[in-house]
């Protein structure tokens, strides 16, 4: 036994099943640990932003740590975007991240680089295993750094002398990470809470992962004091459809979000974070609450949402939120377009399916559309980092035995297409369907603010993804993965459906759409 | 005009003529600021990885600074991996990163992220500007940073506020980077470098840029000194072929590599640094050279090395360096294998090319082989961060008029494949050969040391590539690449030549090669 065995194992005492890797020769020994550890599936991805986003999925889905293995720093920097998306999704991962023995790196070799600094970059803890004997104590510190309330990304970096030295003996029981009690309310900013609640003019919003049943407290809450129920505009994960209390959503765009939450003087926040816009404008301010509007953050992103929105129920003695009664989502015909697009997904999601939603302007009418499909989970961009959609719908797929279907916009894509051949690899069951507007659109967007948009130079050139086209279906079998293109909504519909019924292996479907007319 | 204006006028007086982009929101200004200036070309690229590694290939091929413009920390963790291997190679390149306003950025909005410490972790240069007036000199003094004689990754964080603000009035001149003076050997070194070439069981190592005179002048003092002349692993640029001394390489596996140098006993580096192994094993050596081998640093990586030749040259009293007639490589046939492949490439390189290697291990035959082709330049890993090769083709393809020929492992390419959208965008002359064994064989390779392949769990998944093969014609065409698959080192042989007369726009070539038998 060596400290790479030694590693595995305490991952598996603590419950790591899967580990998304992209292992090179300083990983060989952790690689051949996992040889023997049955209990830990090995998923390979092409690269490094691949692996990450999928821990970030998986994490969202199984509301457990998910565990990575990258090489050194280059490994470590090519998922850093994705392990930005899931810090700010504050669910846990641990990266394990093969480093030079110390007396190598010394020598400073080719891939010697500041991969402590980088990796403490990510904003989480750097845990450094100096000797084998250390392997498994260390990695249970790492494990509980992932594991903080507010959870984070924890990087254990393991030196390869550290991995291939012997471990003397195998304890009786490998350590686990300690447990963490996510803060509830106090009880005194509960009662606060109702009294703004019920002073007009008020708002409640949630954030984070949303269950239906902490969803249905807030909405009882926000019907029996008379706030506006919402939710911020990345929640990690939120169960959601026919049933569900669907919020009125923080709209992205500053210039939109102002004006929805200008009449409110009072907001509450459980799980989430005051709205703060995406950017900053020389014209719009940072803060999306008017200026003289009070906030009780009752419970922080991370803390105890369950309770605190148990509390508020109590306290302000609601009954049962009973969802009122909504006809299915109609299949739409037609042109494809943003709205019909939607609709296309709301009228064929399958019931409990996890839809990974990184379709950017194409899906602004998604959320809405959703709201009364069939029961589903709600994945979005939560760090705003793209090329997250991809990947975290491998990762959920494989964190859950549900259908997947990933709304991709292709610019979005092509940060990590690579997925697509993990996708086919593992014979997931996920529909990726790929909003195709050949731009840039959101950048389009934000120049026109600028003044006309004009159509040569760079700002044709750094938004215009159409010359050459890409050719989606083209690339999806590329990587082993069925695809097709429709072109109106009733093929798209037709697609879908067929893909609904479960399937064994991932299918893209092209959609294309026309970019806004600006 | 704003900061962003000042900002383009300042890289333009500093003779920057493109920006490999990819810009977001907060980048916006900057776009805008890129569409008055005629002077430098934007070059969209769909990922920030392809985006740096251009800018690397670019600058190697150049010899001048190259500019890259990314969006917030995610955007410059994406480039970072490429940004690592410009570093390695000792190219001047300078990073516009768009963050934001601090005022926003401390209400943590969704893509607030340590960035600056990110930047730091790349080991050079972090400049944030803070006000737009200081933007001009700012901009010189992070220009100033990469040119440093050992030139190095330097990064101008462009807070968004700073970019729109207003710029007062432009000056007569906008400031220009400092010249650096590479130092030059000092006299005595000389002397003493001659003497221990002369002394028997000693090496030149030369590496970094290199031109074919300096290789001319090396080649002459290893002569009248009786000295190896070694190159190091993994140099910057060097001329290469017919007509140019071809030095030894140092062999990339350290196995391999001890046993070449064990010999020395007295080595002069010129332009590289003591070779030390790509990775560290438990029965093997670091440093490369034996344990009684003295070093002689004549001139470090970044320094005067033509004067450092110049000098070990005129104190050894050597001639004109004259290449031996050597027969130009004849086209192979059969089937396709190292050998061939790298045969078919010498067979067929034009005359003046830059050839990108990052073909690995099925590269292993291509140095000895274009020693004798047409020649050329050779630009290869240098800090072992793959991804480069596709990138740092597109950028050598804009950084000169020469076709360039690209040969990438399979493995590699999927790191950065969303270059070949740039080539076809940018119709530039540049062949691909993709090395295809379905495997990351270097990792066989290694696992293998640990004792027996196993054909199955972690070992097997986590380095075969097969399952689904990667089908590259169908990529290539996904980015508007034309491509084909050839058979046999006949097919190869006829498709490079094919290619050779000069084209306009890109093309791709797979070549299936088998695994190594292990």
């Amino acid at each position: 036994m060596n400290g790479a065995d030694a590693l595995v194992a305490t991952l598996g005492a603590n419950g790591v099943e899967v580990m998304f890797a992209n292992a090179g020769t300083s990983e060989m020994h952790v690689v051949a640990a996992l040889d023997d550890a049955a209990g830990i599936r090995p998923v390979l991805c092409l690269f490094e932003g691949v692996a990450t986003g999928a821990a970030d999925g998986y994490a969202r889905v199984t509301g457990g740590v998910a565990a990575t293995l990258l090489h050194l720093g280059p490994g470590l920097a090519n998922g850093w975007a994705n392990l930005h998306n899931a810090r700010r999704a504050g669910v846990p991962v641990l990266n394990v991240v093969g480093v030079h023995p110390d007396a190598h790196d010394r020598l400073d070799p080719p891939l010697s680089s500041r991969v402590d600094q980088l990796a403490a970059s990510l904003g989480g803890a750097v845990t450094r295993v100096h000797r084998a004997a250390d392997v498994p104590t260390a990695t249970a510190q790492a494990l509980t750094s992932a594991r903080q309330p507010r959870a984070q990304v924890s990087t254990l970096l393991l030196p390869a002398d550290v991995a291939w030295s012997p471990f003397a003996t195998a304890p009786g029981l490998w350590p686990t990470a300690a447990a963490h009690q996510p803060a509830a309310p106090r009880a005194h900013d509960v009662t606060e809470a109702i009294g703004w609640l019920r002073a007009g003019r008020a708002g409640l919003v949630v954030g984070g992962a949303l269950s239906a049943s902490n969803l249905s407290r807030a909405a009882a809450v926000a019907e029996a004091t008379g706030a506006r129920l919402l939710v911020e505009t990345f929640p990690t994960i939120m169960d959601h459809g026919a049933g569900t209390p669907s919020p009125e959503r923080i709209v992205y765009l500053t210039d939109f979000a102002v004006p929805q939450l200008s009449a409110l003087e009072r907001v509450v926040l459980v799980g989430a974070a005051e709205p703060i816009g995406f950017f900053a404008y020389p014209e719009l301010p940072s803060r999306l609450l008017g200026a003289g509007c009070q906030v009780l953050d009752l419970c922080a992103h991370g803390g105890d949402v369950t309770t605190a929105l148990t509390d508020l129920a109590a306290a302000a003695e609601v009954g049962e939120w009973r969802p009122g009664a909504t006809p299915p989502p109609a299949a739409p015909t037609g042109p494809l377009t943003p709205a019909t697009f939607a609709a296309a997904v709301a009228a064929t999601v399958p019931e409990g399916a996890i839809v990974v939603d990184e379709a950017n302007t194409g899906g602004v009418h998604l959320y809405d559309a959703l709201a009364g499909a069939a029961p589903h989970r709600l994945m979005t961009l939560t760090g705003g980092a793209i090329g997250f959609g991809l990947p975290a719908a491998l990762g959920a797929a494989l964190g859950s035995d549900a259908p997947v279907i990933a709304l991709v916009a292709d610019g979005a894509l092509e940060y990590t297409a690579q997925a697509l051949w993990s996708l086919a690899r593992e014979s997931l069951d996920v529909t990726i369907v790929v909003v195709a507007n050949a731009a840039y659109d959101i950048l389009r967007l934000e120049r026109a603010r600028l003044g006309p948009l004009p159509t040569s130079g760079a700002s044709h050139l750094l938004t215009d993804l159409g010359s050459p086209a890409i050719d989606h279906v083209s690339l999806a079998r590329a990587y082993g993965v069925p695809a097709r293109r429709v072109e109106s909504a009733d093929e798209l519909v037709t697609a879908l459906a067929q893909r609904a019924g479960g399937h064994v292996g991932p299918e893209l479907i092209e959609v294309p759409l026309a970019p806004l007319a600006l």
